[in-house]
């Protein structure tokens, strides 16, 4: 089933769009990429994660069909690259991602159902890590940790110059290495996972827990949980609420204890942040720098490099699974 | 400076000795094995890691030259492969091993004077999980963990079929995860790693820990931190001493549960354990299959395999570092 446009009549000299999608926990990302690499268009819409992929999937075909349309006929689409959590490349599918309602889908088959073309799906933090090697803050290097911080937390990892799957394409789940065991409960259905602490989620946990411990007044008093957001409370820090300061603090510092644990595995030569957290710029930074200089093993001191995306929300993981489905197209035309 | 036999007068069709060295924190093995993989001769001595590697080297090139003389003149040694903690391949020396008294020395070089063959060093835990998935319990795997529970606690990682080595050739320390911030000090300098509790010297920790907060009876109250060893606890715990197999039982749940999350980060087929530590069998395994089972993310539940190593104390170290060794003997002697 097509709607209407013939995607898939591109010229065969390899020009053309391929689209990359970053599925996140709150809003999603499509980009159309062309074959420079260069971002063309690009919309955002809410991913609504507990509503199930059946609903998920046209909303998202509509979007990608926007694009395509607003590019046509000067550029054709050629393929698809979604990045997702939980996504399993050499399965297809995806699996019970932590933070929503899905359950274990054929995304790939679902979404191609709607267009013409190969459609590829790899874990979001993956698809990140090989944007940042090949267009972003990491060009160039071969030994890479990236680290999401989003309403998850999760990483992708180059090692060697390759991608580092694992045995079962599922290798850098850091947001689920358990920090606190019997803490806070996590989407998983474990306790004391990083990402409970470490993540967008986790600040808002956190401010939470210091409004139980203490009885300072502090405008985060009159939010409840629901209304609660990682911008806020970066926001209230900024404007000097010691309660929203200290919960970045304490997420900073665990960040840090955490980063020079997956070091001393890893032994990167540089760990890139991004996700929506990082917009709090050094209320996180700072402290996460401290604690990561405090809790490194001696041998690695001075010799890993803590560095910030320099592309915008998504740009990463869009442009990974662009090119990863890019560098497949050929294969898949070929079978 | 040889001690008179040469070494190197070996035939050209690639067979010889290459003898595998595995330097453990208390004893070091040397092992000759010949170009079938097969251990031809193998001795034992006490490594005494809190003298200085000048004093250690000469007592090594002792135990090689008498192994060498005992095999000559039937077949002659070509290559010298050397597994020792905190080495490092590329750079060719080895780094302030945790629990030993050397600093930063060039062992491959100070060996290399004793013969007139090359002389290669390597990481232990790289060189026992080559051995492991070359001639042990992971033959023909491509993503193994291999965990060394002696003296400390360390890992070597095959990913994608590759010795992952990381960017300064120090991946795989995750004896130097810290799991309890602010707990027991360990011999790197900062408190809490995994090691302090994972190894055969964390069980003795833990007696001492456990006879510290209780008042019931028990022959260790009789034993000195000096004089208390692994196995001392291990045949307490058979002979149904409750302090003693408490020790074992917190060891082995501290294990699974580190285990589980590596596994989040690693993503391996098969987690092969070895190391002096492995000789408890039950007392230790047990606890750390429940513990592992119940903190291992859902998503590699049934997918990773716990071994135990199938080869003797030292062996598979041994074999890595020969079979190391040999593949590059020809591109030694091509430079």
């Amino acid at each position: 089933m097509t709607n209407g446009i013939r995607y898939g009549e591109a010229p065969s000299d390899g020009a053309g769009l391929v689209v990359g999608v970053d599925i996140g926990g709150t809003n999603s990302v499509v980009g159309a990429v062309d074959e420079t690499g260069r971002l063309r268009a690009q919309a955002h819409f809410p991913t609504r994660a507990r509503e199930s992929a059946e609903l998920f999937v046209p909303r998202l075909a509509q979007v990608i069909s926007g694009l395509c349309e607003e590019l046509a006929p000067h550029i054709q689409l050629r393929g698809i690259g979604i990045a997702s959590p939980a996504a399993s490349t050499r399965e297809g599918i995806v699996d019970n991602p932590a933070n929503f309602q899905w359950g274990k889908v054929d995304l790939a088959g679902m979404v191609g159902r709607y267009f013409d073309v190969p459609v590829m799906i790899m874990n979001d933090s993956d698809a990140a890590v090989l944007g940042e090697t090949r267009y972003g803050a990491a060009r160039g290097m071969s030994n890479v940790l990236l680290v999401t911080l989003g309403t998850g937390l999760g990483a992708g990892i180059v090692a060697d110059g390759k991608l580092l799957e694992g045995a079962h394409g599922a290798a850098g789940e850091i947001g689920h290495i358990i920090v606190s065991p019997g803490g806070r409960e996590c989407t998983c259905g474990r306790r004391g996972c990083a990402e409970t602490y470490i993540s967008a989620t986790g600040v808002c946990r956190t401010v939470f827990e210091l409004l139980a411990g203490s009885v300072a007044p502090t405008p985060l008093r009159g939010v409840s949980y629901d209304a609660l957001t990682a911008e806020l409370v970066a926001s209230l820090a900024l404007q000097g609420d010691r309660c929203a300061a200290e919960a970045f603090e304490r997420t900073g510092h665990a960040l840090g204890l955490l980063l020079a644990n997956v070091v001393a595995e890893f032994d990167p030569e540089a760990i890139v942040l991004c996700g929506g957290l990082i917009h709090a710029g050094e209320l996180l930074a700072a402290p996460a720098q401290t604690s990561f200089a405090q809790h490194v093993l001696g041998r690695y001191k001075g010799k890993v490099r803590l560095l910030l995306s320099t592309l915008n929300d998504g740009e990463a993981a869009i442009l990974g699974a662009s090119s990863f489905a890019r560098d497949r197209l050929h294969e898949v035309v070929v079978r």
